[in-house]
C-alpha cells in the first residue's frame, strides 16, 4: 500500500491573464502542490509557446471555455475593468465545484457586477493579494511573490462557508496569509494605503523639471518607483474605485494645506512635531 | 631612491560631525588616499572610543580648534542650521591653505552666512553630495556611499579658482562626480527633487489610518521610506530653504487639484495620459 500523499485539491488550476500576478500564482502553486496541472489562457501562439517553455503552465488554452472546463480553481488576473466579465465567462464553462477567484486591486464594483449573475456569484470569492511590482509580464513572475503577503478575501452575504474555506485554502497554498473584509472596506482601505499614494508618487514624478531631474537621489527614486507602473492598469483602478480615491485625495490636499501653513508661518516647532508624527506612523507600518 | 608615490594632498582631513555622511567621507578617503590621517570631532568619550575602535578616524578631537589646526581639508557634516557657524570656527583654527567644505542639503543661507566673514569665506567651498539614507549615525557609514554619486559644488563670485579646483579634487577622491551651480540654483532644484518630495512622503505616512496600515504593500513602503528620516535634520532643511520649498509645495498642490478634477470628471482618457506622462518622466530619471 503506497502512503504517498498526493494533494487532493486542487488538481487543476486555470489562470486567466498570465502576467506578473497570474504567472506568480502558477509558479507558487507548482511549488507547493505536487502533480498540479496548470492551465493558462493565451490568445497568441507566441505567448502559448513562452508559457509552456518557461514552465509557468502545463497546458495553454486559446479560449476561456477550453481553459476552465476541468478546473478546480480559476484565477482571474486581468486588469480590474475586465475581471467581472471573465469571472462570468469562467463560471459558464467550469465544473459545478469550481472556485473562481481573482487578484484585482479593487473589489466593490467587481463583486457587484458578478453578484447579479447567480451562476457566477455562487462560484466566486473575490481576493486581492497585497503583492506586486512596477514590473509586469509573466517573465517577471516568481514562485515567492506571495510568501508571507497578506491576501484580502472579500466574501459577500451569499458566499457559502464551504467556498469561502476553499478560497482561504487556495491563497494559503500560494504562500499568502489570508484575512477577510467586505468589498467596500477593502476599497476604502486600499484607496488610502495604495491607490492615493500611487497617484501622489506619479505626481511627484510628473512635476520634476528636466533641470532638477539629474539631481534625483535615492529618496526621489524610492518615492517615485511605482510611477513607472502601467498607466492602463492604474487608470482602470482609478475608474473602479473613483469615489474612495477622490475622498483620500481630498484628505491629502487638506493635510497638504496644513503643512504649507506650518512652513509659511515659520512654525518650526510645529513642523518638527508634524515630521515626528509621520515618522512614528511610518515606524508602526509592517 | 624610493619611488613609492605617497599621496601629496590631502595628508590630513578633519570631519566635524561624524555621522552617516561625515563617517562615510572618512571611510571613502581612507580607501583612496594611502597614509591619510583622519581627525574627527567628538565631544563624548564614548563617541571618541567608537570612532577610533571602528577605524573611522585616527585621531579624535574634543574641540574644533584641536581638530582643525593641522588639516588640509575640513568637512563640516553637521545639521544644516549649524554648518555656517562651524565653518567660521574651523576657519579660525585651520592653516591658511586649508579647504573647508560641507555636506549640507541646503546651500544659499549657509554660503551667505559664511560670506560675511572674509577669513572663512576665502577657505570655504560649499558642497552637497547627493547621497544618504533614512538611517543615521557613524555605525551606518560606508566607504562606498559617494561612489558615482553627484556632488554639487556651489562656489561664489569670490571663490578662488585654486580653492575651487581643490574642492573638485577632494570630492572626486570620495568617489563622487562633481558638478557646479550657484547656491540659489542648487536650493531651487533640491527643493523640487528632494525637499518637497520628502514632505510629500511624510504626508503619505502621516495620514495612514491604523485600519489601513496593515494593508501596506511594497509601493507604500517605498513611497514612505524617507519619512523615517530624522525630524530634526528635516525641520532644519525646511527652515533653511523655506521659500523654495513653499513654492514647490504650491506647484504640487496645483497639480493635485488638476488630478482631482480629472478623477472627479471621470475623464479616464485624460487620466491615462496624465499617468503616461508621469511614467515617461520617471523613466528619464537617473
Amino acid at each position: 500500500m503506497s502512503t504517498t500523499v498526493e494533494n487532493e485539491w486542487p488538481r487543476q488550476v486555470t489562470i486567466l491573464g498570465v502576467g506578473l500576478l497570474g504567472g506568480s500564482v502558477a509558479l507558487s502553486m507548482r511549488r507547493t502542490v505536487p502533480g498540479i496541472r496548470l492551465v493558462g489562457l493565451a490568445r497568441s501562439p507566441e505567448k502559448r509557446q513562452f508559457l509552456t517553455a518557461s514552465g509557468i503552465v502545463d497546458l495553454p488554452a486559446e479560449t476561456i471555455s477550453d481553459a476552465c472546463e476541468q478546473s478546480d480553481v480559476v484565477v482571474v488576473a486581468s486588469p480590474v475593468d475586465r475581471i467581472a466579465e471573465m469571472v462570468i465567462s469562467a463560471a459558464e464553462s467550469s465544473p459545478e465545484h469550481c472556485l473562481i477567484t481573482d487578484v484585482g486591486s479593487t473589489k466593490r464594483q467587481i463583486v457587484a457586477s458578478v453578484d447579479v449573475h447567480p451562476a457566477a456569484s455562487r462560484k466566486f470569492v473575490a481576493a486581492h493579494p497585497i503583492a506586486g511590482s512596477e514590473k509586469s509580464g509573466p517573465e517577471n513572475a516568481t514562485s515567492s511573490l506571495f510568501d508571507e503577503k497578506l491576501v484580502v478575501v472579500t466574501p459577500t452575504e451569499t458566499t457559502s462557508p464551504e467556498l469561502l474555506e476553499k478560497a482561504h485554502q487556495f491563497w494559503q497554498l500560494t504562500g499568502g496569509q489570508t484575512c477577510e473584509m467586505t468589498p467596500s472596506e477593502h476599497d476604502t482601505h486600499l484607496a488610502a494605503i495604495s491607490h492615493m499614494p500611487h497617484l501622489v508618487s506619479a505626481l511627484v514624478a510628473k512635476i520634476a523639471s528636466s533641470e532638477a531631474l539629474p539631481l534625483a537621489g535615492s529618496g526621489w527614486r524610492d518615492i517615485t518607483r511605482v510611477a513607472a507602473g502601467d498607466p492602463t492598469l492604474w487608470a482602470a483602478i482609478c475608474s473602479e474605485n473613483r469615489a474612495a480615491i477622490g475622498s483620500e485625495l481630498k484628505q491629502f490636499a487638506e493635510e497638504l494645506e496644513r503643512l504649507r501653513q506650518l512652513l509659511q508661518n515659520a512654525d518650526d516647532a510645529a513642523l518638527h512635531q508634524w515630521l515626528t508624527e509621520a515618522k512614528k506612523i511610518k515606524e508602526q507600518s509592517p
